[in-house]
């Protein structure tokens, strides 16, 4: 199969986009802003779910269904809320069509208009909240941890598959506390569960730090994320994880009589991640073959490919094939064996490389005289002849995979780590963004005058205070003010 | 607990309302018709998408995902679909809100008009076509079977949780084939698939049958369907199987290259079941004291209750507890321990029986001393003692899982059974659908005109043509004219 994928080096925008559509993991509908996930995306997407929900459990929460719509006036109700989220919705005004009298199809049935109208959820703070204060009444009813799988639309002007789409999938995680310091360990915790999960499962290093007041998530009193850095020096917000006080319980008049006999409001917090972890994933290890995906989350682990002329020959070598795709089964790795007689093996070679199925395994006829098989490498495009009476074939294939997700790992980490540069004056700050990109560390001087001019001067944002930085006085690289540390600044998705 | 549950014989309505919010399965939400599945309900229907999901793989299918508006031409393009669809719809007309200029709260902003309303999906036929399109060009595309899980809207009038609500959350899969014999067969796989999955699982007796051309979903050639019967003597559609024909193949132009060389329309189907198995789940095993769940949808199967009044005696329980906990989850039974200080065992079991645990063990001091424990069965409200010298505890308790699923079943069966009269005139037929319901197996004369009468009069449908009826000649119960076989007619949800 002919790639033609772009180059990374010459457009990684369209090379981005040319390899989310040819490696079938999504493409643009017929609703602008909105995409299809295909089979193959999806298949992804899944694994995913499954990994974060696992952890969501593990740390205590049950999932629930919250409703899609939210009354319009619910979201005047959070003050800092409406500012960040009552614009760019989609807004249901009428519930019913008609036939045209003309004859020339449907209409809005002008007779069928809401009385109030109703958001399309761009998040669901608002919805949830108020259905907590039916659901809270004592101490005894905390900690409240609930989690939702969803669809939300966000109405974004310039959209990208993945990255920034008018609908997404993504999961939100909504609790209720008793004290402010639970509230805070829970956005702590959540915020490391993502990191966790970036790391191990994604194979995907991230700095977990704090946002500034800029970058707040709108109704929150601290925002927790994690930063990951793109092979094009561009920093992506995974995931994010929101202390919102007792704001949202305030707006929806959530309080529990406490154990002394009081009565408070409700401390609460919001953690989300989305498709958007998809365009990571793409983004972060690809390559210009296609996609490189982690063991842990590629839906096929081992492609097996025959090479053969005669039919005797192709039933020896499915014979063979099945053998090692029992034992690899056995040990709980995903095999595909692609017998299809239609195409070639350089034709499935270049389409699995496409896709980024880890292994693949090449079979001929000499490989069976020989006792051999060909196992070669997607992260390094490396083969090598190996013999089934060295080791047993699922030791070494478990062995490989568990190579390559540490490998991929480190490439990123390393990638990463060259691509975060100190700089110490507004002179070395512009001509780092410009000329390498990346992550920028540093000082600031904690003001959003200055984040703000920074931003409007060269585009870079401030992406996070790292949690793990170091106490460091300094001076700010644009007012020359005194700073406490520094943070990390970047061109973002 | 006080339960104060409505009893069925007094008003089953108002029962089974109770019961939905009183078990913590869901409630009504501040948007009209929308519910929130709440976690326990949730948990219930995670069972239920897990055992779905993997019956959907085990026959092939992968998961995808479509948007969620469809544009409103969209829906003109198959004109009996949009007779059935562009009706009750929830219409998206902007996508902006702006701050009000007398600072009352915020409203739409006209200027942020869509030129196309979009609706959203009441069903995603015409926006998953119209996507085939691009995806199908030759025979060696198809057959293509995907499913969805997702949410959709029909702005129903009146709504009662699970059963009809405004938003639900459903699967459908929508499948493409290079023949009719192709497809029909898929239809009926599903159909199976369903049928199967009602029985094995939710212990739910079905009939599996065809819907008559007016009971036929809009756009379809052919519907088949689940059928279940309430304690109530009213029917329950639980699940549909359409053959497509080519009817939406046409409607987006979606043809193939046949092997042959030929370009012909693809053939279809689509299949779904929602949320409201949840309600057919509630209504058929449950009683005036509250859930009855089958043991293999049954989030927690089994509950153990300590019942002690010293410290010391609370450990020796919880000790042996954990023991018995350890046992059952080696083999896989869900289990929880009720150790809550908070609440009195006459509480617990009363919770408990609300909702639905299938087994209850409740262990005491003297219980220690005789090596015993006291088993209680949800579902026939039996109780013995159970002396653990002589048997496994995870053999025993299976095995009590396993005769519950059963005899839950057998249950819902025999009642199904005595519920289902032959009529052979129309007095017979008014007079058994008035004083005894369940399903009438009666002859018709196979018009829309009939059943459209039979309705009008009584307000029983055909609810469907059983596949396994035996051909028969009769006369139809209100016409006299010849009749090929039997139809169920019912009351239906």
């Amino acid at each position: 199969m002919s790639k033609g994928l772009p180059k990374r080096s010459e457009d990684y925008s369209l090379w981005y986009n040319e390899l989310v559509k040819k490696a079938d993991l999504a493409e643009n509908s017929a609703v602008r802003g909105c995409m299809v996930i295909k089979p193959y995306g999806y298949s992804i997407w899944e694994k995913m779910q499954a990994e974060l929900n696992r952890m969501f459990k593990e740390t205590g929460h049950t999932n629930a269904y919250f409703p899609l719509f939210i009354p319009k006036s619910y979201l005047s109700k959070e003050a800092s809320h409406v500012e960040g989220f009552a614009k760019e919705c989609a807004v249901v005004t009428h519930y019913r069509l008609k036939n045209a009298e003309d004859g020339s199809g449907v209409i809005v049935d002008p007779d069928a208009k809401l009385e109030e109208e109703l958001i399309v959820r761009p998040t669901s703070e608002t919805v949830i909240w108020s259905t907590y204060k039916n659901w809270i009444q004592s101490y005894r009813d905390l900690p409240l941890l609930v989690n939702q799988w969803a669809n939300v639309v966000r109405w974004e002007m310039r959209t990208r598959l993945f990255l920034r789409t008018a609908e997404f999938l993504w999961q939100e995680g909504h609790t209720a506390h008793a004290t402010a310091e639970e509230a805070k360990a829970e956005t702590l915790q959540m915020m490391n569960v993502y990191a966790q999960f970036a790391e191990d499962f994604m194979a995907l290093p991230v700095v977990r730090g704090r946002k500034s007041a800029n970058e707040r998530f709108a109704g929150a009193d601290d925002t927790l994320c994690i930063e990951a850095m793109m092979q094009d020096g561009k920093a992506l917000q995974a995931g994010t994880s929101h202390f919102l006080g007792q704001n949202f319980a305030k707006a929806f008049d959530v309080k529990f009589a406490t154990k002394e006999g009081g009565l408070e409001y409700v401390w609460g917090t919001s953690w989300g991640v989305s498709t958007r972890l998809m365009g990571a994933l793409i983004m972060a290890h690809s390559d210009d073959n296609g996609l490189v995906l982690p063991p842990k989350l590629a839906p096929i682990q081992v492609v097996i490919v025959p090479i053969y002329r005669k039919d005797e020959e192709f039933e020896a070598i499915s014979e063979k094939a099945n053998e090692i795709m029992a034992d690899l089964r056995k040990v709980g790795v995903s095999v595909k064996y692609d017998n299809r007689d239609t195409h070639k093996p350089g034709f499935k070679f270049a389409e699995y490389e496409l896709k980024g199925v880890p292994l693949r395994i090449a079979i001929g006829p000499r490989d069976l005289e020989n006792g051999t098989i060909e196992i070669a490498r997607r992260d390094t495009l490396t083969k090598e002849q190996f013999e089934l009476a060295s080791l047993p074939i699922a030791e070494k294939i478990t062995g490989m995979l568990e190579d390559i997700q540490k490998s991929i790992y480190e490439k990123a980490f390393t990638f990463r780590e060259e691509k975060t540069t100190e700089v110490n004056s507004w002179e070395e700050f512009k001509e780092v963004l410009e000329n390498k990109g990346g992550f920028i560390s540093a000082h600031w001087d904690g003001t959003s005058e200055t984040e703000e001019k920074i931003k409007d001067l060269t585009k870079a944002t401030i992406r996070c205070i790292p949690l793990a930085r170091k106490e460091e006085a300094g001076t700010c690289i644009l007012t020359g003010k005194p700073s406490e540390g520094r943070v990390y600044f970047a061109k973002a998705y």
